[in-house]
C-alpha cells in the first residue's frame, strides 16, 4: 500500500487557509499597477499590455533556504531584498527596463506573518525604486525550508537585448563596481569577529556585510549601454568573475585573458583578505554574488564607457579582452606570466564554508 | 556565533555542478523556438517579441513534494505532466494561448538524471500539443524535498481576457467536463485497492486514476468563448467548485445560486462513490485539480455555448445562475430545499485524508 503523503506533514502547517489570506493582503499592499498593467494580483493569470515595439524580457530565479540564504544569518527583510536584487540584476545584465515582479512562496510552519510582511517590505524595497509591480505569485505551505521562486519581466526596445551571445574577437572586457566584496560580507556573517576591532576596522567589515545583504542591481549602467549601442555582450555576475566569465566566452564561442592588476577590489575587502589570509583576487574571481555587470566592447567605445561610469556614478574597470576560442579563458598576472583561469562556478554558500 | 548554514546540507548534494550542466542539456533538448521567441534559455533573460495588439498573460504556480505531488504514488512523467496542466490552466481561464514555459526546479540528493529527463517529458507533453516552448529557467539544490516553479506566458487580443471580475447578476454558471473524478482518482492511488474487483469496476477506476494524472487543460473552450465573446468571468477549477465559485463570486462583487441536480458527475465517480461511502456531490464541490473551466454567462448565450462544446468536443453544463452579493452563494438541492456553501477551499493532499 503506497505510503499515504499527509503522513509527513507537519500538523503546525495544516489549516493555513488564514495564513494564505494573510499574504494575499500583502500583495495587495504592495502590488501597485502601472501604465502597462491591466490586471494584477488575484486571477488566473495577470495581464499586461505590451508597448508596440519593445520587446519582452522574463527571467526566473529560485531561492532556497539553506543554499541561498539562511534565517540565522539573514533577516527576512533582507532575504527579500537579495531576492528581487538577483533578479532585476537579470533584466540590468540584459540593458532592460524592468516593469513586474511574481512571487513563489512556499512557507514552512514555523515562519510568522511578521516574518512574511519583513520579506515583502523587503523585496519591494528596490522594486519601488525603480517602479516594478508585484502583479502575482503563488503562495503554498512547505513541508520543510522557505523556498521563493522569483520571475521578473522587463521591457526593452526591439532587437536591442544585450546578450550573452555577441562577444567579439578584440572586444574589451569590462566590469562594474568591485568584486568580492559579498563573498567577504557573507563570510564575516558567517563567522565569530574578533572581540575589539578597531574603530577603522568595524567600519570596513560593516561595508562588506553591507554589499552582501543589500546588492545594487546596474540597471542604469545595462540601460546606458544598450541605449548607446556602446557594448556586444553583457551577464550579471551572480556566480562569480570566473564562473559567469566562462559562461559569456562559451555562449559568444570566444577565450578572454583576464589582467589581474586591472580587476577591481575595494580596499575594504584587500583590508578583510590581508586579514583572513585569503588574496582578494581569489574572492574577487570566485566569489558570487556580486550582482555587477560583466561586459564586452569594442575598444573604440572606451571612453563613452567612461562617460556612463560618471553619469551612473558607478566606476567601470577595463579588465581584459576578448581572444579566439583556441585561447581559451586565462588570467594574466602582474609578473607577466599567465594561468589558466579554472572555472568552478560559485556554489553560494557551501564554496565559502569549504575554505574552512 | 551564527550556525553556518553548511551544516545543514547533505554531502550528496554537493559537486552538482555535472547534474545542472545535465539540466541544461535536457532544457535545451526540449526548448525549441518559435516565431515570437527571439531568445531561450541560457541568458540572463529568455526574450520575446510580442505581437502588436496582443496583451501579454503570465502565471505562476508552486508545485510542491508532499504537497501537491508525492512520489510515492505519481512517476516523474506524471509530475511533469500535471504541473504543466496545472498552468496551461491559467492560461485556458483567461481565454489565452498559452506560448512560452520557465521552469525552476529545486532538486533533493536522491533524485536521479532518468527521474529529471522523465519529468520533463511529462512536463513538454501537454505543451508540445499547445506549441509551448520552454524557454528558461532556474536551478539549485534543494535540501530536501522536490519543489517545482512553474511560469507560463501566454497572449490575447488586446482586451479581451476573461478575468474573475466580470460576472453579472443573471449570468447562468457553465461548468466543463465531470467535476470530483481528479479527486476520485487521487484517493484511489491513495488507498489499497480490494483483491478482485469487476472488470467494469476495474475500468472505471483506471478511468479516474488518469483523470488524476493526465488532466486536461480546457483551452479550445477558453479561446472560443473569447472568440465570440460569450462569457463575463472565468475561473479554472483547482481549488474545488466550491473554493474556485467563493473566488470568482467574490471578485466579482456577486452571489450564486447553485443546482445540485445540474453538477456534472461521471458515471465512474458515481460508482467510486457509492463503493466508498461518499457523495458524488462531495467530491465534485469540494475535489480539487479538475481543471475545468467555471465560466459565467448571459442566459441568451445558452445555444451559443451548447455549439462551442459540441465543436470543441467537451461538455459544457449550465449549473446555476448568478445573484446579489447578499444573496451568498448556496447550493439548491434536488428537493427544492438550499443550503449555504461551506467555501473551504481545497487543501490537495490534506482535504482527503482527513477524510479518514
Amino acid at each position: 500500500m503506497p505510503k499515504g503523503p499527509s503522513a509527513t506533514l507537519c500538523s503546525e502547517s495544516l489549516g493555513k487557509t488564514g495564513e494564505f489570506e494573510f499574504i494575499r493582503q500583502i500583495q495587495k499592499r504592495f502590488g501597485f499597477l502601472h501604465s502597462q498593467i491591466i490586471h494584477g494580483i488575484g486571477d488566473d493569470a495577470a495581464v499586461l499590455q505590451p508597448k508596440a515595439g519593445d520587446d519582452l524580457l522574463v527571467s526566473t530565479d529560485l531561492l532556497i533556504e539553506d543554499i541561498h540564504f539562511t534565517v540565522h544569518l539573514h533577516s527576512f527583510k533582507e532575504i527579500g531584498y537579495r531576492a528581487a536584487v538577483a533578479n532585476l540584476s537579470d533584466i540590468a545584465a540584459m540593458g532592460g527596463s524592468p516593469q513586474a515582479l511574481l512571487v513563489g512562496l512556499a512557507i514552512p510552519p514555523q515562519i510568522s506573518r511578521l516574518n512574511l510582511t519583513d520579506l515583502y517590505r523587503g523585496l519591494m524595497e528596490p522594486c519601488r525604486e525603480h517602479r516594478v509591480a508585484l502583479i502575482g505569485g503563488d503562495t503554498s505551505r512547505s513541508p520543510s525550508g522557505l523556498f521563493l521562486s522569483i520571475t521578473i519581466l522587463g521591457k526593452i526596445k526591439h532587437g536591442r537585448s544585450l546578450t550573452r551571445t555577441g562577444a567579439k574577437i578584440s572586444d574589451h572586457i569590462y566590469v562594474t563596481g568591485t568584486l568580492g566584496d559579498s563573498s567577504a560580507g557573507l563570510h564575516l556573517l558567517q563567522h565569530r569577529q574578533e572581540p575589539r576591532p578597531s574603530h577603522t576596522k568595524r567600519k570596513g567589515e560593516a561595508i562588506l556585510r553591507k554589499r552582501h545583504l543589500r546588492p545594487t542591481a546596474r540597471i542604469d549602467v545595462g540601460q546606458q549601454l544598450v541605449k548607446y549601442k556602446l557594448a556586444h555582450a553583457a551577464i550579471d555576475l551572480s556566480d562569480g568573475l570566473s564562473g559567469d566569465l566562462n559562461h559569456l566566452c562559451q555562449a559568444s564561442g570566444v577565450g578572454a585573458e583576464l589582467w589581474a592588476t586591472h580587476i577591481p577590489v575595494s580596499t575594504e575587502c584587500q583590508a578583510y583578505s590581508q586579514g583572513h589570509g585569503q588574496l582578494p583576487l581569489d574572492l574577487a574571481m570566485r566569489g558570487g554574488e556580486d550582482y555587477e555587470l560583466l561586459f564586452s566592447a569594442p575598444a573604440k567605445n572606451g571612453q563613452r564607457i567612461e562617460t556612463i561610469s560618471r553619469s551612473c556614478n558607478v566606476p567601470i574597470s577595463c579588465i581584459g579582452k576578448i581572444h579566439p576560442k583556441e585561447f581559451g579563458i586565462r588570467l594574466k598576472l602582474a609578473d607577466g606570466s599567465s594561468r589558466k583561469i579554472i572555472t568552478t562556478s560559485f556554489n553560494h554558500f557551501t564554496s565559502l564554508t569549504s575554505h574552512h
